[in-house]
């Protein structure tokens, strides 16, 4: 997503000329080029699918079949991760107690048909600015204690340095996922304002906001974290500029970082 | 600053014939008007000065002779209350350890001089979207955990439905604050999505978004809170109305929630 100006077999081409060893996939793409095919252009490239976004939603209607879909598509592309962002309100969930209620027994539906294919469902804790319409799943330490009801290998959470710096009382609560081997997904974004409308693709390049990222890396590795490291930047300008170029400076700042 | 729009003339004299018995101002329509006369038109007007917002912004330059201004300008007014909106990031305070320390060390500073007139600071954590430039105070818990180094009467907290409604920690560390008294001042505001670029002002009109106000003012009360409760709305749109219209219309909805 943080080069969606690239076609699938562009990204591709460029991760494997680059040496970067696993990629980040959105359903939504991989649905258009197709899952089979999408499958095997990554696999004959030798690349590794690190996470399918996105699952969750339970906030609204036809969230099973659709999760199960996902599920499915993750089965095929041959994740092991499929990051969940839960949903925020809606009518039949009209306050945030409600929604976080749904979101937990929604999971708890989904997790064993997860499990049962090698499924790791990642609750994503957002930033608290979309509680009300993406994800009512706002923290951390909310995030465990949903996947803390299921067995690790079904139910961890994902650490995404944009929507968790701000919180002091995360730093404990990666520490308490990684020891209980629930980290299932890191990412990296900066934080930079001011924020576009809408505040949803205004994610920092890496070292460029306010995140003291390369800290957030070792508290990671620190509680255990040994997977791969995403970066998803949602940000209209990275997406207007040549996306190889943009490739290119996100492995430079990755590095540096 | 709801109706801001408004000379302080009107908004007094409108104040009154709608029965609203007290007001919260802000420093700079009350610098430009002159102190000492603010001060005398709300008080032959027989209105109470809520609050007074702002102090704060200890992370920059210059920030204790401006909030021994403010304080000043609290005891001129007549308010028992100084709101303190913290500040973020800067260069002296890189981090959000770092400018968490340097606030409580500035509210160290400043309240015995606040106490010696009978002004409560109060602490007002901002919303996460705010914590890298405007206030690195996030949560309810965090302003408590610095308030509490310091006598009640002195420093408190303010709670506003904007910037804590989204937090399930919230309700608990409300009812902490008011047990010990150091609840200074209690603001509402609904929250609306999307959100404008730069998320100042999208504050929602009363009962128009996702926060549930009478559960909050239920809160309140619960924690012993029998203050003012004051409407905060920065809004573009309201801004661009007539004034007295948008000042009736939120008496009517804030009697409605």
């Amino acid at each position: 997503m943080t080069v969606k100006q690239l076609t699938l077999p562009e990204l591709v081409s460029h991760c494997v000329r680059l040496g970067i060893p696993g990629v980040g996939l959105w359903r939504e793409p991989v649905q258009e080029y197709g899952v089979e095919a999408a499958a095997a252009l990554v696999r004959d490239a030798g690349l590794t699918v690190t996470t399918l976004c996105r699952g969750g939603f339970f906030t609204t209607e036809g969230w099973l079949d659709s999760n199960r879909a996902a599920i499915d598509e993750a089965v095929t592309l041959g994740t092991d991760t499929l990051v969940l962002v839960s949903g925020g309100l809606s009518p039949s969930c009209p306050d945030l107690p409600a929604a976080r209620a749904r979101i937990a027994e929604a999971i708890g539906e989904l997790a064993p048909y997860a499990g049962e294919r090698d499924v790791r469902l990642a609750i994503e804790p957002l930033h608290p600015m979309y509680a009300s319409d993406r994800c009512a799943v706002s923290t951390l330490d909310q995030a465990l204690e949903i996947a803390e009801r299921f067995p690790a290998e079904q139910v961890g959470v994902t650490v995404d340095t944009y929507h968790l710096w701000w919180d002091d009382r995360a730093p404990a609560a990666v520490e308490r996922a990684g020891a209980a081997g629930r980290i299932h997904s890191f990412q990296l974004a900066d934080w930079t304002t001011p924020l576009p409308a809408g505040v949803l693709n205004g994610r920092g390049q890496l070292g460029t906001g306010s995140i003291d990222l390369r800290a957030w890396a070792e508290l990671a590795e620190k509680a255990g974290w040994t997977g791969p490291v995403e970066v998803e930047l949602f940000n209209d300008e990275l997406w207007a500029r040549d996306g190889v170029e943009v490739l290119e400076e996100t492995l430079e700042r990755f590095l540096a970082v």
